[in-house]
């Protein structure tokens, strides 16, 4: 491990994109993804996911001159077309039309269409929060996960996003479909470690806490067993209809994971019924949290974001932590 | 096991609750909600129920003369107040309002506070789709599951609910944050069966199959461990920061579960972008899904809402199966 500031990480996001076809400012706001999501500890769609970012746009998947457009809108709705931009810089731009939307009509909903990999979903989130708005979005991916009561994928792990302005940052929780990612799986395995919990289904059809297992048989399991697999197929639903883009099942047909469908809904707090402030509301849950009884003393529960913010502090003020292979390999680009 | 035709459950509902107080026309629409969700298979929201919604009536908890007001609005989102009337018309109304908005503005929102339990949140899904919406909504509930990390309970299962017009009926996806409620841990106990997987923690706090530990602990697995966790957060710091209502730590110094906090959002399907029908989306996603390679050969994996067609259809033409001491207990009220 190496110890990166932000500000030197953000620069040479930069640098690499403005060399592959990025304007200055695209470059700027993209690097600037990249590196949060590294400063937020979430290396995978950060550091760790930047090369794969250069190689689809070299390979021509992810376009970086590509703007959204917009199909057609309805009030409070908007329907966007990515067409096959960079993913975060569309999310982005359809994250900031939600909120614009939701201070007109009190909520908003934009849907993007064939645009690409999102990164991390927590950034619109914060995004959204950060602005003063309740968030709510997810996106498709290709399938990576069987349904319940199958043994091939065919359902995404399809993150979904919700978020909400706490103090002076958010609360945001940003999750997958699945118990744990295929990438968390491999650590795991080098590591010579089981799960902390159950993950997958191994070669008998049983239930296991072996990543070596799931990664033979690919049967991740779905968060709440019956019920993830639900709630995948609703979200990929919802995104592939909403939008007129297309499903798990169509991405899958491609060969990279591509043209993924998106919605972003943004809330207004700024039309809410008078009487109670809104922050001592979510100031009252979170107390209530804090008070439980914690099965390993000392450690409280923990809401969705907290540790972000306190990891976040401290790569800021002490570096981020970047595998070395990978970060020679970023200067070189 | 007695078998009980639909209209029949339906008059008997219908004459308990106008001698309760209720209107004609209250009694018609409640009486019909409590029917509808025996005959789809949920008799614990359904006739099994019934008979604490008539307590909650005697003991004043649930007032039948109390009708939802218009607290705020702003253009596409409407703040109700339940004025703790029955739980299933206010939620009813508030659905109803959410598809009016969305009719108008493409997306709306509707909040009520200070109402009472839902019964199942899939009536309002099965009914927001049944108009050709798209709907999205959910409760918070009193504390019933510890947060993840903790040992006593202080956060609630909060059903989330999504739902779809899908050919003749509707995919409705209706699910708590529980793995399993305490009731149907009860089921398993009493007929001396482990669960089908893990469903709490047992005293000496590892993950147990057996209902009866987790009776003991009352720690009840959240769905995907602490995902569900988290989600249950943010679905309750939602609901209740959004109506300005009550939150589930709130709720739970309460003597019975009510004044609750909910979301009902809607989204028309009318102003979708054009060049792909909606329909053929579902359709090709559903036909995929149908391609699994099943665990068990020939049983399929189901969409959310499948199932309960099937079960409504078969109660409908041979009856429904009611405990024969609830369905006493029912004609003596």
């Amino acid at each position: 491990m190496v110890l990166v500031q932000g500000e030197l990480m953000r620069s040479e996001f930069r640098r690499i994109l403005i060399r592959n076809g990025f304007t200055e400012e695209k470059a700027d706001i993209c690097a600037g993804i990249f590196m949060m999501n590294t400063l937020d500890g979430i290396s995978s769609h950060g550091v760790n996911r930047f090369p794969r970012f250069v190689e689809y746009i070299t390979k021509g998947i992810v376009n970086p001159d590509a703007e959204p457009s917009l199909i057609s809108s309805s009030a409070a709705v908007e329907h966007w077309d990515g067409n096959l931009g960079p993913g975060p810089l569309n999310a982005l731009k359809a994250t900031q039309r939600a909120t614009e939307l939701a201070s007109l009509h009190g909520i908003g909903m934009v849907t993007l269409r064939h645009t690409n990999h999102w990164m991390r979903g927590g950034t619109y989130g914060w995004n959204a929060a950060g602005k003063g708005f309740a968030f709510l979005g997810w996106t498709n991916t290709m399938a990576n996960m069987p349904a319940w009561g199958a043994k091939d994928c065919r359902i995404g792990n399809n993150p979904l996003v919700f978020a909400m302005p706490f103090r002076e940052e958010a609360i945001v929780l940003d999750f997958a479909m699945s118990q744990y990612s295929y990438g968390k799986l491999e650590v795991y395995k080098l590591a010579g470690e089981k799960l902390p919990y159950p993950g997958g289904f191994d070669s008998h059809g049983n239930l296991t806490d072996d990543p070596s297992e799931i990664l033979l048989t690919w049967r991740a399991l779905p968060i709440g067993y019956w019920k993830g697999s639900g709630l995948s197929l609703m979200l990929d639903i919802f995104a592939a209809s909403l939008s007129g883009g297309l499903s798990t099942s169509e991405i899958s047909q491609k060969d990279a994971e591509c043209s993924l469908s998106q919605v972003f809904i943004a809330i207004s707090m700024k039309s809410l019924p008078v009487g109670r402030d809104f922050q001592e509301t979510i100031n009252n849950i979170i107390t209530d949290l804090k008070k439980s009884d914690p099965v390993v003393p000392g450690n409280e529960p923990r809401y969705p974001g907290e540790n972000t913010v306190r990891l976040r502090n401290k790569n800021l003020s002490e570096g981020i932590p970047v595998n070395e292979e990978v970060w020679d390999y970023i200067l070189s680009l």
